[in-house]
């Protein structure tokens, strides 16, 4: 058995049909030695059998490196292939066949079904965990507060004090259950003690059992659907301590959400049960279309928005998203909303979360005030960008980012100390939310809705009810709630980039929901005092009082707010609407996500996420971002002026030995390989890692294959080796025979175009049919770097 | 002043820089003459400038020709770059980049706004016209019957016949308004009559004003699209035209609906307004742009669904969809929602078309049946696809193709024919959409709503309310509703086709909501009749009478069948739930459109609109659609076997005269540029347009350009020319030095996906390094018919 007569056995006789008739290149094409057909096909087949039994070594990509959409999806198709010609095999190999065609959908029914489990377990323990701080049931311990107070029949509802069933720690510890200042300052002390239990104890998880788990990882993520791979983010113990830091961080009272850590846990749930199907297990590229749906079915437990999820997977996080990921995203959205909704955490058998219904539609005036929360949520939002992207960088490049546990500690005293003296920090961000974008009701009692009615009866459908005069209640909110976001703002900017997972979908909606019922309370203060200006008495006529809706603007602002942190958009809009329930008021919200964008747009150019994902070096080509330069592939090109030539291997000519000397020398990749030195035309491109596994294997299998085995990569070996000489070694089957190629004078728009959409890693560079040089994707990121005037070298590629 | 010298001056710095370091390549890089810099730069410069000075004549693609993507967004950027250095010119230059900055988002708020109005008045009108058929309103003829009876102060509401404003024709011709078998019979005369001639005019604009107003021009779209140019297909008068006859073929009566030509009409819109703005109107790949986001304006004003649009446009029509334009997009369908809105056709003040709610939820028992109706949509759908493409398909390839007028009107006649005598057939179909949709309330006097309850005055909380026993009405309306299903199905296969605007989104969903509606009367019948099943008693407990809606299998029916008639997906959905606006209703509509969507595919791949694309053999590269032979770019290439070979330009030696007679001789549409035949290594590319006035220029501005002088296209030409030689002209402005290189090789897959993801036009093919031939657009799709057994001929190319 002659392991050099190794040919790749399809290609032969199509290429005989198009290159034959054409008799000017005919001379060209058959420079190599003619074929010779025979008994060797069964020992072609057979060596390619046994190489591809190992695609997994094959398929593996090295932790921190960026993948091959091409090849990846060429892979696929073969195995699809494949597994199609099994149709009329066996009965074993149609089941397996069967599963491989379901695979895709079972794959997304599973992540989403486990999506929604873990959303479901991390909502109702960081409720129970929060209330611990508060008090305790004694009766059923487990219990959280609104269970607790549920399952006694003496209590109205949940709502604040009128609950028997639960203790404050100061009600249980003194037995006194009359307010005090004892107990005031007891509860007190027993918060902020908690607190800070909680965030050490979520701290020290992720410090010492899965670093991974820190941060909200959307920027993390967005840079491995991209393609790139980083092994463990997405593991089994980074799903799990990022569950649990992530209950103990928000039931700790600092100042972030679950919401965005929720689309890392989806995510990792997407990556573990892409393993159970080989089909994903083995392709990374075919992986990223699970990881995308995870994403969605992430955004859609987080806010119980399936439609928001799919968009913002499309919009935010996702690259390569072909129309069939589409439709299994939203699959996979629905079953974890369902399932959400099934477990039912919040206890309203809602899947929305801050159901919102206000009696009166919104007036076209309102626009102006719209228009100024959505100049105001951009601000805020650059002002957040900047502060944080400051502290991040001064932490990553000081010594201070030694003291990590500290630092959290440090931040969870302080927030906890902070927030519990005023009424609007100390209940959890996701209550406030909802408490800002209620309208007032007739039962209300809370200090926002109190409003100067003369009598207790008054009826809802009374013109005079409630606008009215505000109520020391509602000027006390003012600037409580002004506070509150000024605290907030500050809070979070030092809290997200901490080492405990952190969102700030839902920090980022309470500082917008704070400034916006501010803003709804002036101007129905306004509209109350001034019902005869043309503005007010031509949208609102009688009903003066009732016109403008403070809720409203609360919602308004909080979707202003996140649009300026987060630059989403379309998703932004639709997650707030399907969060709220409100169709009605698409355009309020578009009209602020859209003004704060712009104004937001006008201090920093990128969001949140692209921010840290710049400020940790992620190699990320933006899809979305312009190349606006025009510079051409030949500046971009490897090698470099003054560098030594590219690294080249010939068709022909090298033996074993040179080869295998060549891998354990260079750092390279791949390598082209050309026709030969002189005229430098190409033929294909080997990957380093074919290339030794290649030799590798030859060597096992053949013992006749010596260091000075010539290396052919032609299309027709010649079949015999003189008989004093080696046995000659084919490795036609492992080089790509289709690298794309372009010009040296390719603008580098088009070649950034080609990167992003095709998926490239790597592009070979003629000048006039000759090869010149390669660009690989990190030549691109570098080369954008170099041209943003930032350094090439802080980006992350090992 | 010689014109032969003129050389693209940017390019050669950056090449020195590159190449001249690489000192194995040094020598082939420079084989073209040296540079001689000097005082002819500024004469470069005038002549590219005068060049320049006609983008339009390069710009313009002729009709049925296919666009190259790359080409266009690389003319964008360059137009972009040019814009930016106005920003430190005047005042003037300023204005004109503001506008251009701008530009973007005013075109798809004027192109949401006209399509908006758009479909406001062809609401009002051909809601006045239909009912113009039946009657009309004496004291104000151009009323329409609601708003007649709306004026009138002794009706309850517009409902049914307590209208006494309204007259039917027949009550005004006899002035006997009571109800007789004679006045039934004169207006059954009248309706026939009217349908007639709606269809008559409507037809005879189509056909003799402008024809491609016929259809729901939704294939049409995508082709365009996906970059194709039809020229006049979204002109002005296609406009009018396809507005005027809609309301006219809805009035009389035809099976079809107003919501895919809607589509068309905001295309027309988009690209009337894309001709205002220069970056949009000469760039054919920005004005797709424009016609995504107007696509999506025209989904959002047929169903009052804006985020379903832009769904539609992404999942549906659009082939290249940046996330930039998702949001000018969603942005354009809002506008164009909200001036309908505020247009009011329907008078309800709502943006939802059909709004339900319901007041039980649905059931987990529930989904056997959605699954039920799911597949009868997909049966329903295939049979639909097959018997129209069939019948199309025999009207296009027999005489009787040419009788389009008479078979408009003999199609109608049939259609009032039949349609009058059944009730629900007789109303039109979004009245009859919503009626199946509702549920019945307690004043709910319909048929469809006839129950046997023991006491008038029964109370809707009471368990017996409202599903106890069907009464007559029930059991007539089943039947009639089977027969109505029927008589849609079988019309409506003749009718999408026919020489008049049709949609059939409207048509479709009434099918599904008649058997929906079917179903779900029959599950209620079984619940009422079994309360002790398991099923039921476990799910509804003791309101058993309450627990199944029919209203709502009708919902899911009209998913359902529309679903199998598209294949459409997540779009379909969220459309859905838009126009019913019950977000609680996503799962049921979500299972019913996936089993439909199997089931269909399972029949019959391709969706309605796919199938008239290949009816019609537009060259449309299906994106969704999977490449899955193994052929290789070598089989697809041309020349092909046999044929003589490809034609080339060398990129010096030939004269002016010789390139003329090329030019004139072949029909190419470029021709690649190679250093010289023997080597055939691939310098760039030319087309043959380009080229053709190039040298009409070159000859116009130089009188010493004669059909003797040498033409180079080179980097550099060699300057000085012989005494007693012509001058030379150097082309090298022309020629567009990165081509796309693919290797004879490549995986066709590969290659579809480099079309379909970077839009190319044509890419060049080359073996080892030689140029071998040549894949354009029309290679690849006649490749993929033929592969599909289809006559590669059959596909639209001039």
């Amino acid at each position: 058995m002659n392991m050099s007569r190794v040919r790749f056995s399809s290609e032969v006789s199509t290429d005989e049909d198009t290159a034959s008739h054409q008799d000017n290149y005919h001379v060209e094409v058959y420079d190599e030695a003619p074929i010779v057909r025979g008994s060797n096909l069964r020992v072609v087949q057979d060596y390619n059998d046994t190489f591809m039994e190992e695609p997994d070594i094959l398929a593996q990509y090295d932790d921190f490196h960026t993948i091959d959409w091409v090849r990846d999806r060429q892979r696929d198709r073969t195995r699809f292939r494949r597994m199609k010609r099994l149709k009329h095999g066996t009965i074993w190999e149609r089941i397996k066949q069967a599963n491989d065609a379901w695979g895709g959908w079972l794959v997304v029914f599973l992540v989403g079904l486990s999506a929604g489990l873990c959303a479901g377990v991390i909502d109702i323990g960081s409720s129970w965990m929060s209330d611990l701080k508060i008090g305790v049931c004694p009766a059923n311990f487990w219990f959280n507060k609104e269970s607790c107070c549920w399952s006694d029949d003496t209590a109205f509802d949940g709502s604040d004090d009128d609950c028997k069933q639960w203790k404050t720690w100061g009600e249980i510890f003194t037995g006194d259950s009359n307010s005090s200042a004892s107990l005031y300052v007891l509860n007190y002390i027993v918060y902020v003690l908690s607190s800070l239990g909680f965030a050490c104890l979520a701290v020290v998880l992720v410090r010492w059992v899965a670093p991974y788990a820190c941060g909200s990882g959307i920027p993390e993520i967005k840079t491995i659907l991209s393609g790139f791979i980083i092994r463990g983010y997405l593991g089994k113990m980074t799903l799990m301590v990022k569950s649990m830091s992530m209950m103990l961080a928000v039931a700790a009272g600092l100042s972030l959400g679950k919401e965005g850590p929720l689309v890392h846990v989806a995510c990792c749930c997407g990556n573990f049960f892409s393993y159970v199907f080989a089909k994903y297990h083995r392709n990374e590229a075919k992986k990223r279309e699970v990881l995308s749906a995870a994403a969605a079915a992430g955004v859609s437990v987080a806010f119980g928005a399936p439609i928001g999820g799919v968009l913002f997977s499309l919009e935010e996080v996702s690259y390569y998203f072909p129309m069939k990921t589409l439709w299994r995203s939203f699959f996979c959205a629905m079953i974890a909303a369902f399932t959400l909704k099934y477990m039912n955490p919040y206890g309203t058998g809602n899947l929305v979360m801050f159901y919102v219904e206000y009696d009166t539609p919104w007036k076209l005036f309102e626009l102006l005030p719209f228009v100024f929360l959505g100049a105001v949520g951009g601000i805020i939002g650059a002002i957040f960008i900047k502060g944080n992207i400051w502290w991040c960088r001064k932490r990553k490049n000081s010594r201070f980012g030694a003291f990590s546990i500290a630092e959290v500690l440090l931040v969870a005293v302080v927030t906890a100390f902070l927030a519990f003296p005023n009424p609007y920090t100390r209940q959890s961000s996701s209550v406030l939310i909802q408490n800002l974008f209620r309208q007032c009701g007739p039962e209300d009692k809370s200090e926002l809705c109190e409003y100067i009615t003369n009598n207790k009866t008054i009826n809802v459908n009374d013109p005079r009810y409630p606008g009215a005069e505000a109520g020391d209640g509602v000027v006390t909110a003012i600037w409580q709630l002004l506070l509150a976001a000024a605290f907030k703002l500050l809070i979070t900017i030092f809290t997200f980039g901490l080492k405990v997972p952190a969102g700030l979908f839902i920090p980022s909606m309470a500082i917008g929901a704070c400034i916006g019922r501010v803003v709804g309370i002036g101007m129905e203060r306004l509209a109350f005092s001034n019902p005869d200006w043309l503005i007010f008495s031509s949208s609102c006529g009688k009903s003066i009082n009732a016109c403008v809706t403070p809720g409203l603007y609360a919602m308004v602002g909080a979707a202003a707010v996140l649009g300026g942190v987060t630059r989403m958009t379309v998703s932004l809009v639709v997650i707030m609407f399907e969060l709220t329930g409100g169709l009605s008021y698409i355009v309020p919200l578009m009209v602020a996500v859209m003004i704060s964008k712009w104004v937001g747009d006008a201090f920093i150019k990128e969001g949140i996420y692209d921010g840290h994902i710049h400020l940790n070096g992620y190699p990320f080509l933006d899809s979305k971002e312009e190349f606006t330069h025009t510079t051409l592939a030949a500046d971009c090109m490897r090698p470099r002026k003054n560098d030594p030539p590219l690294t080249c291997i010939t068709q022909d000519g090298n033996t074993v030995g040179e080869l295998e000397q060549l891998i354990e020398e260079s750092h390279f990749r791949g390598f082209p390989v050309i026709v030969d030195q002189e005229s430098q035309r190409l033929i294909g491109f080997v990957l380093n890692k074919d290339l030794r596994i290649g030799l590798k294997h030859a060597r096992i299998r053949n013992e006749d294959i010596v260091s000075a085995s010539k290396v052919y990569f032609t299309e027709h070996s010649s079949l015999y080796s003189s008989p004093g000489q080696a046995v000659h070694l084919s490795l036609r089957h492992i080089l790509d025979v289709s690298p794309i190629q372009i010009t040296d004078k390719t603008p580098m728009e088009t070649v950034v175009e080609l990167f992003r959409r095709v998926g490239l890693r790597q592009t070979l560079v003629t000048h006039n049919g000759r090869l010149l040089g390669i660009i690989t994707k990190k030549d691109v990121l570098r080369h954008i770097a170099t041209l943003a005037n930032q350094d090439p070298e802080s980006i992350l590629f090992h």
